[in-house]
């Protein structure tokens, strides 16, 4: 069962809410390298440069690092409020497909607006500090709860395929994705997890590997292209992925490559399944068409292992995020429960 | 046109046929290293190191190489044909899954036993040489034909995406799945091509941008698990690959990740063509079931650019090849046309 103080997690707040220590994930698995941003473009850099990935995570971050950050912040009220807004506006461009970043900075916008016009900057710290706090708090109970909704869904043997990394490091702690999969093998069941390696930046390569080892559950890399002769081999009977947003129409956007392993899944006949919080659904997108995707810089597909491989002058592309139709998804897991992909606006409403 | 002095090509015979230099593929695009392997033993282990790879050019390197090894075989005409034997056989077993070196080697050993069983050493020798000068001689030809059935089936404009590496650099010159783009362009097609890395190896960020850059056919690389997102957005037209065993109901073995390739073009309705010569057609097996898989070795998917990413102790899973159902695929294209796959063994007994 979840042991807080064991498993893996991207960020560290210390108790004082002084500082926050974020883990160096572009170093793993080789490193455990911290860093600890002092001010808010540093904590945007973060983010910006792949220290940090992964939706929950990112949202997370930002909110935690503002919540450090603001003790820095003129004590003036009126000057408090609108250093407060560029920094939510810097933190806001750093990434733009997760939708979690826009909620978390939201959730404390909308914190400090609900406080009297005369509150003072102390009070208004305090507020930024525990509203992040409560969001990093609510996004490992989801985990916890999605991973309750979700384990029993998955088979009992063979494998099961995840694609980048929806884990403990993308996440507050225990993982959308990576969390279904851990409580899985907690009731006893035997499957092996494939992890898609997810070029070009290998999250699953060096991240998700990482991590379930770290846990003990059994897992094997696989390079992208080879999940198709598997399926096609019987060995793999369910896929499991996050998502960094969900539109209103079940359409989910994830790493670049997810809606690929969805159609192998759907030529095969497996499930499907996608792992997210609450925070990840974006109702005001009628549908996917809508979510704006990441262009990341050439250079990530460019070079391996540090190196250029390709050639001087050859152009490459680097989409960071795809779109995965409803149809294609069997449920997607949240931490109300699993739900056909049509039904979220519903549940959405009933939620209230 | 096709200049043979102007294409790239991944080995030359000298005229006086002494010595064979075989381009070292692993260091492309950064050098241009060439071996000249003067035992049976150097070919073979140029073929299974992947100094050269390609179904049609391993044959042909297989079958010069040994033409100019035999050289050093013994003079005495039974001692000669003992060690032809024990060569073919060392050959053979360097990679199991193209069906182009069995070919090769079988035409060699064919010649040979058609000799009367009094020739001696010299003739032998010239036999085994003409008879690999044939091989690699009829593979251009084959290519130049295919190229000619196949560019007339690309589109116009758009995209062509091509996975891994069938091109000059896979054959005795001008490609099978790249000789058909080059075509297509020479033919005032406007067509960009698409390139697949392909993991493990990078076939296609290395090799088949390196080759197409060199002939100005204009082509972008992406990561294997961009393709799918491509085609959703309607870039792709088409995707033309090569193969390394075709069986005789249609089922093509091709690099992995080719199934994918195919799942992918059938769900969005785009062509996908698969460009071989008769020597990769396989008519004694009933279907891609019976074709063998290699398996290698695990630190090609441990490694990127040299250096390992996953974390120690980690498995990673390593085939080489997928094989691709007739079903999924819309013509196969070879020197004597284009063929929907069904209608291989058909075609077969009509050539005779």
């Amino acid at each position: 069962m979840f042991d807080a103080e064991s498993y893996v997690r991207p960020f560290v707040l210390d108790e004082a809410g002084l500082t926050l220590r974020v883990l160096d994930q572009r170093k793993l698995p080789d490193e455990e390298t911290w860093i600890e941003p002092r001010d808010v473009e540093a904590v945007a850099v973060a983010i910006e440069d792949l220290y940090v990935r992964g939706a929950p995570a990112i949202a997370c971050v930002a909110a935690l690092g503002l919540a450090v950050c603001v003790r820095a912040f003129d004590d003036e009220p009126l000057r408090f409020r609108a250093q407060l807004e560029q920094a939510c506006v810097r933190l806001s461009n750093t990434r733009p497909t997760a939708v979690n970043l826009f909620v978390a900075l939201r959730e404390i916008r909308e914190a400090i607006a609900a406080l009297p016009a005369d509150a003072d900057a102390a009070t208004m710290r305090a507020v930024v500090m525990s509203t992040a706090k409560a969001h990093a708090e609510g996004d490992l109970v989801s985990c916890l709860a999605m991973a309750g909704h979700g384990a029993p869904l998955l088979p009992d043997d063979g494998a099961v395929l995840t694609h980048c990394n929806a884990g403990a490091l993308a996440t507050a702690g225990y993982g959308t994705a990576l969390g279904v999969l851990r409580r899985g093998r907690e009731l006893g069941k035997r499957y092996t997890v494939l992890a898609d390696e997810t070029r070009p930046v290998l999250q699953g390569a060096r991240l998700t590997a990482w991590e379930l080892q770290h846990d003990g559950v059994p897992v094997e890399v696989i390079a992208d292209n080879m999940a198709g002769a598997l399926m096609a081999a019987g060995e793999i009977k369910a896929a499991v992925v996050g998502a960094d947003r969900i539109a209103r129409n079940g359409d989910v956007a994830n790493k670049i490559g997810t809606f690929t392993v969805a159609v192998l899944c759907k030529h095969h006949g497996i499930p499907f399944y996608v792992a997210a919080p609450w925070t990840t659904i974006d109702l005001s997108l009628p549908s996917g068409d809508e979510i704006p995707i990441e262009q990341r810089k050439p250079t990530e597909v460019m070079c391996h292992g540090g190196k250029q491989l390709t050639p001087a002058g050859v152009g490459v592309r680097n989409p960071a995020f795809d779109v995965t139709p409803a149809a294609l998804i069997t449920k997607i897991i949240t931490e109300t429960g699993a739900y056909d992909p049509q039904e979220i606006a519903a549940a959405a409403s009933e939620r209230g």
